[in-house]
């Protein structure tokens, strides 16, 4: 049983601290948050106590730390935790800024673990598609096409301070690209527009990309965001392969479709997508947790840890230029 | 280039003169109907001639007649034209009393061909699951389940003459199940009842009904039958084998689907199904004629025939006495 | 925090006592079992202990009772933890003899809660069916399509002491049928067949089987059975409104297809189907334990009872009475 | 009746003759072909005469020329039609080079119509699909993604005289863009590799790219495409809108799927799709065919003409400037 504190009580502080909760091998002590209301609450409902972190850091008995606070606090409490020894898990992305980012190797990249937060890595369909991949289901790959369609966009507010679309939103495709890809980008092209919010332009940022990846091999990658879509939470994958194509589907609510009926028009409808992240990713956060207790453990290291952050924050920032400059970016 | 005659220029009489006039092989050379509107329309549309039942049968040029007239004429046009040697392809059902066509066979048993137009046999999406199921795909049948919903019912004075719901309608999956179980049924047991419209029990018939037959090896079929479907015209198959099931779904109008959208609700729904019988057997009916064309050319012998009708109309029977006794009837 | 006991420690009790052990209302406090071997298995995975039925029904701080003992003891078991005040979840069937189970009625039928393991009805795929089937999306329910078929038979040994294909496997579709009818089923008839093993037929069972069940409004349910499927476990369900149909389809392991490659075959090949019940029902079951700790809480009544047992049963005996006799039986 | 010359007896020349001879209001009079044994082929099958162009142009009862030879007599052979004052269906891509393509407008822009053979447009699946986008059915169009990838990769010997991926193929996906974005491409950025064959390097193309079009109102447009799949023909449209997502999936040769059995795996087996373009557009083919009988009957204006065939090339030259020069194009 390893004792766990989180920091920052927010909407994904509280998605982690029930799942550290319920797991049978970790026990959630500490939830720090400046808003002590929201920590207040997380640790009614888990028996965590609040504190501040330099309690955190300084109680022995703590061996793993996750950072689930604002991004603007991510390293510099990343490499507290690390100096104090303890095993972190930190949320994405690593920093809003990559070359802050890449200067924190020293503090951040030795040997006490970091795993990053890329939750999609431990979804169940995604690592469905990815293990069929690398066992050569559909041969050597060859291209792929993520599409990642949140349903609606978030207040412009979080627009403003988000660190735009591409570090924001699409950084987990840039880490799902580079998961899959299996080598590095050498190239980056990015179109974007602001189709869906005047506002979100008036902000400075876009709300609609189309992204090219190219590896030094040739592969190339395709992802498609948007922050809003009409018709729920879009994420798909297709991995084409020289004997053929590995696809991830959106999972629907239920395995219940209407024919006619209420669905006002002869045919078939299937059932919504599951809305939002925190329905359609409820089990790769478990698992993603459950991989943080297996290295407490000593059964794993790290899958994804600070290397990755830094890869995916570099992709998102050669985006961003490659809209501004109108010019593909090589790296 | 074989001549044609069609008896009958209704609905299904003006389909197979258009795959006549459209085949490569045959021409069709008389039209005969009691209404001499109908069969006008039908020969200004071919080209063909407006004539009567004797003209016809007394042209030695004459090779094949399509019975498509109303049921009460079936035998007796399909006698006389058999007895003039003309090849007979013969809308099903063969005759509303299973006593009198049995009475045909010295007529219609012989050698002269006589096809019956059991259109769903020609249909290309069950003659996939017929062929595989014959290759072995799924091992030995075991049990089948037909669905066999109409989008909505017809008038009630058509009910009135059709003979009932097992003879009119359920007589085509009679006979789908007797060609794909492959051997005899020996027992039928039949619910049903009236749910779609009173005006139908009031007429003496049921709207809804489910179907069990048996076989002697023990092989089960189940077959759905409903007058009304709110959701368009619904016909499965499915074919449970020792291996796997064969599954024939409905055909949609096209492959595109709506997300969102006018669709009215998050999810995806997909095109109609092809409304009903005239466009989801098209083909069928265009391969119907072709297989008939291919009889007069002396290259196939009829796939299926008067033996078949007698067949399909002793299961219709069977089921209308299974409903009005309440037990299972033994053949 | 409500104590539990579990009488029974086989696969199903394994089952509810991890679901028992994860949810935060209630704590397993005994499990007893015959074999001592399994129920020290069970209480070392849990923290709970050892006991025999006597010390927990003597313990005035159990509140509830898990029946998951072989079906012969289940009257008994569930008589006993009721006249001492326990709540009963009671796994399926309540018995393998309708006129004993009926005969309980004074034990069981009286106020302290009684609910029957019938896990289906928990299944949040066949539950969302039910709620929009009784919210109206698809008219009023005129038929229902029940498809059960395993992935494949058990040991001959255990079909022995089974019960039969009735009351063993199609017990589930006979509640379910019940469910989704509202109302009472006045009419039963059962074809059935011994198809997938010779043992079976040897062992006085069936192992295929297609049942109608028909209502007093005329409302007509067909249950499709098969011990063995060749494709995964088969567990659909179809209801016909006036309006459109619902269906609840399989449910795949995950939501990646595989196109070509290793599928073997152009065209797209989906995932396997959730192989059999402990992976098909998991959230089910813990459903199921969920709503079993609201009624010890006072927060819901059982939603299905003692009652719901006998009629199952009653329907079980009924088919198999039918599949005897070769005719319907009326109820 | 209008008597139509097909020039050119290839595989396409031979579909058209086909659809031609078969329409109500088309005879198809000549057919020419530098190779006599194909034009004769054509010929016996269809009951035209073998001609030349010349005799074919200056036979006055001649009302429409189909143009179906190899690309580099396209534009010629137009221009002497129109100037012989017959109507043009002229095979896709207009020419190999756009300046000369540009060049031809004099000659091809005129009255006479001239209609061109992007037989995608006439497909009743994206036909459907554009009507539901023009009838709002998921609001303000936003993003496109055409995937079009080939089973498997045509001889480099074609290849080398192809024109190159971009001109040969993409050139529908660029037209496909064009029709459904319904303003102008300013933009365009192309990756492309080759990863599917080295012979097809060795012969100066690519055989994978992905391209991205932008329109001045800031829509964009993926387009996919590969020479081989590995699962067959892949021909699929999502239509981005404000309020949902139209697709347009592949077709399936039928509508049977396996499940187990001969699949090899549990789970479901869809059927192959449609394998090439000759049966995936057989009724697009038809189609357009029919709408040049409604031109020749004064009945429509071409839907797609010269100006779309130049436009498309256009997007198929800066795409293969921008795998050139590494960087977007703008237009």
């Amino acid at each position: 049983m390893f004792d766990i504190a989180i920091l920052g009580a927010g909407r994904i502080g509280r998605i982690h601290a029930r799942n550290v909760a319920a797991h049978p091998d970790l026990r959630l002590k500490y939830v720090t948050d400046p808003n002590g209301t929201a920590a207040g609450a997380v640790a009614a409902e888990t028996g965590a106590a609040v504190a501040d972190i330099d309690a955190v850091l300084s109680d022995e008995g703590v061996r793993g730390v996750i950072i689930a606070s604002s991004t603007d606090l991510h390293l510099d409490q990343a490499a507290r935790a690390i100096a104090a020894g303890k095993a972190v898990l930190c949320e994405k992305p690593l920093d809003m800024d990559l070359a802050r980012a890449q200067a924190a190797a020293p503090a951040l990249g030795g040997d006490v673990p970091l795993m990053l937060g890329f939750n999609r890595r431990f979804d169940p369909h995604f690592a469905t598609l990815k293990s069929r991949l690398d066992a050569g289901a559909v041969g050597a790959l060859e291209t792929l096409q993520i599409t990642s369609h949140d349903p609606a966009p978030p207040p412009v507010s979080y627009i403003k301070v988000s660190g735009g679309l591409f570090k924001d939103m699409a950084i987990h495709d840039f880490d799902m690209a580079r998961w899959l890809l299996g080598e590095p980008v050498t190239e980056v092209y990015a179109a974007a527009s602001c189709l869906v919010d005047p506002a979100i332009a008036a902000a400075g940022d876009v709300d609609t990309a189309k992204t090219i990846l190219r590896t030094a091999s040739g592969k190339l990658c395709v992802i498609s965001n948007s922050r809003r879509s009409g018709y729920g939470y879009d994420q798909r994958i297709e991995a084409f392969g020289s004997r053929g194509l590995l696809r991830a589907d959106n999972i629907l609510e239920s395995a219940v479709s209407t024919w006619g009926g209420s669905a006002g028009a002869p045919g078939i409808a299937s059932d919504a997508f599951q809305n939002f992240f925190l329905d359609r990713y409820a089990e790769a956060y478990r698992r993603e947790v459950a991989h943080f207790a297996d290295i407490l453990a000593g059964r794993a290291k790290p899958s994804v840890g600070y290397a990755d952050g830094v890869a995916a924050l570099a992709l998102a920032e050669a985006a961003a230029q490659s809209v501004a400059t109108g010019q593909a970016v090589r790296l």
